[in-house]
């Protein structure tokens, strides 16, 4: 399947039909290369991951969830290469396309899938979530995305990056076709959830942009009506940037137990800056991780202190919209780092997230994230839909 | 041009007719692709090198020193991703195949000119040498090398990594023609030489293997007769590790000042090894750097000593012949350490050195080297036609 946005892996061309009469009939996805599809190499979005791997005789659950429902896959999509990166440039297969910003990249790791549902390749797309890489394509290309509560959903078939902080997730572009494949994924019905309480993320809203935090005002206010005109500020204690640094001691020391093998054996040709992160990752210390997994007890104590039943928190899901793309390393690595800075949380405490659309900065799509209790997927997605509802 | 030996950069079809009447007339050569070819890029034995760069649009001072002379040019050779490796194998390009050891790496980093001239597919090519370059692939592919002074021949138009070890070298099956090429690059007659003085260096040849050191004792008496039945052993003092450890600092700092604007602005697609490589050489510490350049001072002024004029010093080119291919990383690291290890004094004291071919391990070819002061080359091209001679 060859198209002008780049989304789809080249050489992979596979169609499979869904389930007659199922709740998703009618809908077409697609499925980041990082999920096993029967009968085809899982890439990765490297040369190298497939070499010498038998290919899979079986989908992944996610995919085989979204067929069985009654969804057709139409292709596989371009990921960052084994998912490390949040950008979405890919060196072997190109960038994707950002339907939305031409000029900019479309976030990543899940870069393909978001730019096959922006352009209206597919209605829906698979991702993978670990340190943002469902939400930051979603909120770069004006998508819904999900990052579900982690270790609710099976992974089964799916290529691991940090196994304590993966997750599935998917994009829409509207939030009807949203709710429909959340609740087939969730396997639970989509209400209309109004929030009680709206607690407001002002930390986030701080870190991000002037620009971004204010074009997501009305998208916030329209979230206090929702939740009965409440409104509270809350600070993460301790920070942001702390929880951040527990992140991304984790989640690289994990990835680096993923892959060292991998890469010790096949020696593979990725990207200077992917390997330059792996090696850094193979010298984390372990007192800093200790102190890393300190910080994630804690951080999921007062999470859970905070997200009572009825509670959201908001904040901005990226802290800017897209950046140009081919920018130079050193030039990437301070927006790399505030931007997983912000989505740190997601893999340090497991809670569900919803990124929505419908804010941009100077015509650049940038999205305002719902995080609930862990659990509390389908009533964000339904704090989403009547959110649209209220417009 | 295809080839079965996979010693060719695929792509670049290239053949410049040498100038008749020249003293290499009738001679081929191929040049390593890190040397320009006016109308071709120099692709570095990488994808991401030659991308944004201009062709070139003057051959570079070797290629053209050797149309000049005669020889006529017949392709550009894959070498290891630019210059980074000793072992041989590219994974864009595959791995040039060592006729001499078909299962075994070439050796590197000129590991497509070695093949070449093995193969015989040209007479000569032209290498790189900054760590063992020309000298490891020589030893494992069974021909003649040469690494000269450092600083005699002209860089222009090469591609370099470390200026300060940095040389251009060449390969040849016969010593005849290793002469005539000699002649013409290094601009001065071969005559046939008798060192005074044949020096052992007992400790290198303690650090090969003892099969390598044994099969290598029946070139060191035909030397030890050359040079007027002399013979004494050295040890290097402080001992080939220490200086191993001053050039392996010096080294991939330099290589790190060299490439590190490309891999900022290009993020290059490179094996993980060699990204693995540059990222820790970007770690260097400025005191570790200032020690190793007090110890190449003190290794310049005891090579100056040892190397009075008509000594020779003699030790094994490599600790054993071609490891073999396909090995994962974690393997290979103690292996090129101690070729590494072996080779340094080239780049720390700049002295030639010439490897010549004639010792087997089990079939499989092992270099001899012969060092000479500063300035010495054509004297140890003559010695390895001397030494030919008395078979």
């Amino acid at each position: 399947m060859t198209d002008d946005i780049n989304a789809f892996v080249p050489g992979i061309d596979v169609r499979i039909e869904g389930r007659a009469g199922g709740p998703l009939s009618g809908l077409t996805f697609a499925a980041k290369d990082l999920f096993d599809v029967a009968g085809h190499p899982t890439g990765g979005g490297t040369l190298d991951w497939a070499r010498g791997r038998p290919i899979p005789t079986r989908h992944a659950w996610a995919v085989q969830t979204l067929l069985d429902a009654g969804a057709t896959l139409i292709g596989k999509t371009i990921t960052d290469e084994v998912s490390l990166g949040i950008l979405g440039e890919n060196p072997h297969y190109g960038t994707p396309l950002n339907p939305r910003a031409p000029d900019r990249v479309p976030g990543g790791s899940s870069s393909g899938s978001a730019a096959a549902v922006a352009a209206a390749l597919c209605d829906t797309a698979l991702g993978t979530d670990t340190g943002g890489s469902v939400r930051v394509p979603a909120s770069f290309c004006g998508l819904y995305g999900i990052r579900p509560t982690h270790g609710r959903l099976p992974l089964d078939g799916m290529l691991p990056q940090a196994p304590s902080s993966d997750t599935t997730g998917w994009f829409a572009r509207d939030v009807a076709t949203f709710a429909r494949v959340s609740s087939a994924m969730l396997g639970e019905a989509i209400v209309d959830a109004k929030p009680s309480r709206l607690v407001v993320a002002v930390d986030a809203f701080g870190f991000a942009d002037q620009e971004t935090a204010t074009a997501l005002q009305p998208l916030v206010k329209r979230l206090a009506q929702l939740a009965g005109d409440t409104r509270e500020d809350v600070l993460a204690p301790p920070g942001l940037s702390v929880w951040g640094r527990a992140q991304r001691t984790l989640q690289p020391w994990e990835a680096w137990i993923t892959f060292r093998d991998w890469v010790d054996r096949a020696n593979p040709r990725v990207a200077f800056g992917v390997a330059r992160g792996l090696a850094a990752s193979s010298m984390i210390a372990e007192s800093e991780r200790g102190w890393a997994d300190l910080m994630r007890r804690e951080a999921r104590a007062r999470m859970a202190h905070l997200l009572a039943p009825g509670t959201i928190v908001c904040l901005p899901t990226t802290p800017f919209p897209a950046p140009p793309k081919g920018q130079s390393l050193s030039a990437l690595n301070p927006v790399r780092d505030r931007i997983l800075c912000l989505c740190a949380h997601g893999g340090l405490t497991g809670v569900p997230q919803v990124t929505v659309p419908g804010a941009t900065v100077d015509g650049l799509p940038v999205g305002l994230s719902i995080i609930g209790a862990r659990g509390a997927d389908a009533m964000l997605v339904g704090v989403a839909r009547a959110l649209e509802d209220m417009r």
